[in-house]
């Protein structure tokens, strides 16, 4: 009788720590990153968006990497460095590029593979061909190459005081979709704030084709010798087009243009059948 | 009479002109860049193997870029120098990553947009996900962003002195058909020829899934701190799939992945509406 009570016991003790531990033990894991550094205050607003949804791992880099795409390069070695820890938020900062950030997280540095990977909050957009340039969107890129749901998050305003705060709401709604939905294997989403008073709303979208014009400007040298800054306008090549990241950002929605980093060209890979190779 | 003889005279003497500058005229203007500098073997290689097909215009980084995919990131001036020029073809070096020698050339040295542009050939791999990280696919990427047909070339094996002569008829017969047939805007075709003896011939791939995985060597520091080497191996997730680069490469293919620059998942667009956004 004695032993029946024991495992009764047993079992109601089990099903207690089941029932007060599963919360904790589900808690998503949120690993975010972003290319304007740990100090940037759109990493303070991203963070503030998603702790509410779970435990939040920040390895950010050490300092502004606007503009790195999915470089890797670092000739010196990488290192990352404890900043602080909060209830529910460890904060690191890293030496390397957005995407080396990543990979120091999920190599490294965490003890399982986190649910979610959020980028941003960018200062400055990264719609339409920035995809290709931008250092937030390459933290999404690298998760999303690892299978790991990602979310960039940029909004159209260089201003590193800019007021992203704002945004926050916002970022914790499709944050939460994501979590609910999940994304396909190898996509990701690149959302990109106007920087407009109001938003009519969320628009899904594809990515527009545009130019950067006039990107060198002169930086004449006594002693000769052919010098540039970098700068430039980006130019929508279609303007009219209302599917566009663009024109959703012009007409003050926010727009999220969902990314594959799987870019291969089938309808060529088909063509080229034909080709006499 | 004589005025009459005079405009027969032009007209000839202007038709004599048209017939004979034009196969100058029409003579395709061929970019070529890469990720290695302009001094590497690679870079050689390939305007041997273009220079029959068209004017050479070589724009390639100052020294190696290795990884810097579509970086665009400088702290200070770029410049660029010329370092020679011979029978229709020009080389200069600039400063800048792999897809600002592009833009460089594009936007300050060039006389006219070319007709194609030529990476490479890269020493090491570019096919699966390393399209990425890659400087050499940038340069494609870059000019597909353009509009312009591209091709990016490069070889299995990391060897600064590999041998890359025998690999020039190839790029040659790549990139005649590439002119022959065009390319559909904002495609271009990632070559990537495995480090074999022999090839069995070339196929059209789409891209593999792989990961890099053991990517950080612990580098010790006696001061303490947590600093690593970049290292790693690639690991194919489809290694049985035939349809893909690293299979063909495996196989001794030569592989090309045909690449679109804009990276929209269409299919989440559209599952997307039906999100409660």
């Amino acid at each position: 009788m004695k032993s029946i009570l024991r495992i009764f016991l047993y079992f109601a003790q089990f099903t207690l720590t089941l029932l007060t531990e599963t919360p904790k033990i589900m808690r998503p894991l949120i690993l975010i990153s972003n290319d304007d550094g740990y100090q940037s205050r759109g990493l303070a607003a991203l963070i503030e968006a998603v702790r509410e949804l779970g435990d939040v791992f920040v390895v950010a880099p050490d300092g502004p990497r606007s503009g790195a795409s999915c470089s890797i390069v670092s000739d010196v070695p990488i290192s990352y460095r404890h900043i602080r820890s909060e209830e529910g938020v460890k904060v690191y900062a890293c030496s390397g590029t957005p995407c080396l950030c990543v990979k120091m997280a999920l190599d490294q540095m965490m003890m399982r593979r986190p649910d979610l990977v959020v980028a941003g909050i960018n200062h400055g957009n990264n719609a339409s061909i920035n995809v290709h340039y931008s250092g937030t969107t390459a933290v999404a890129t690298e998760a999303a190459l690892c299978g790991i749901p990602a979310v960039a998050f940029s909004l159209d305003n260089h201003d590193p005081e800019a007021d992203v705060e704002r945004l926050i709401p916002i970022c914790n709604h499709i944050t939460r979709r994501v979590l609910e939905h999940g994304l396909p294997y190898g996509s990701y989403l690149n959302v990109n704030f106007p920087d407009s008073e109001i938003f009519q709303g969320i628009r899904v979208c594809r990515m527009a084709y545009s130019r950067w014009v006039d990107e060198f400007e002169p930086c004449p040298r006594s002693r000769g010798g052919h010098y540039f800054w970098l700068t430039g306008e980006q130019v929508d090549d279609e303007p009219n087009d209302t599917t566009t990241d663009l024109w959703a950002m012009r007409h003050d929605y926010v727009a999220i243009t969902p990314i594959m980093v799987d870019p291969t060209d089938h309808n060529l890979v088909q063509q080229m059948q034909q080709w006499d190779l």
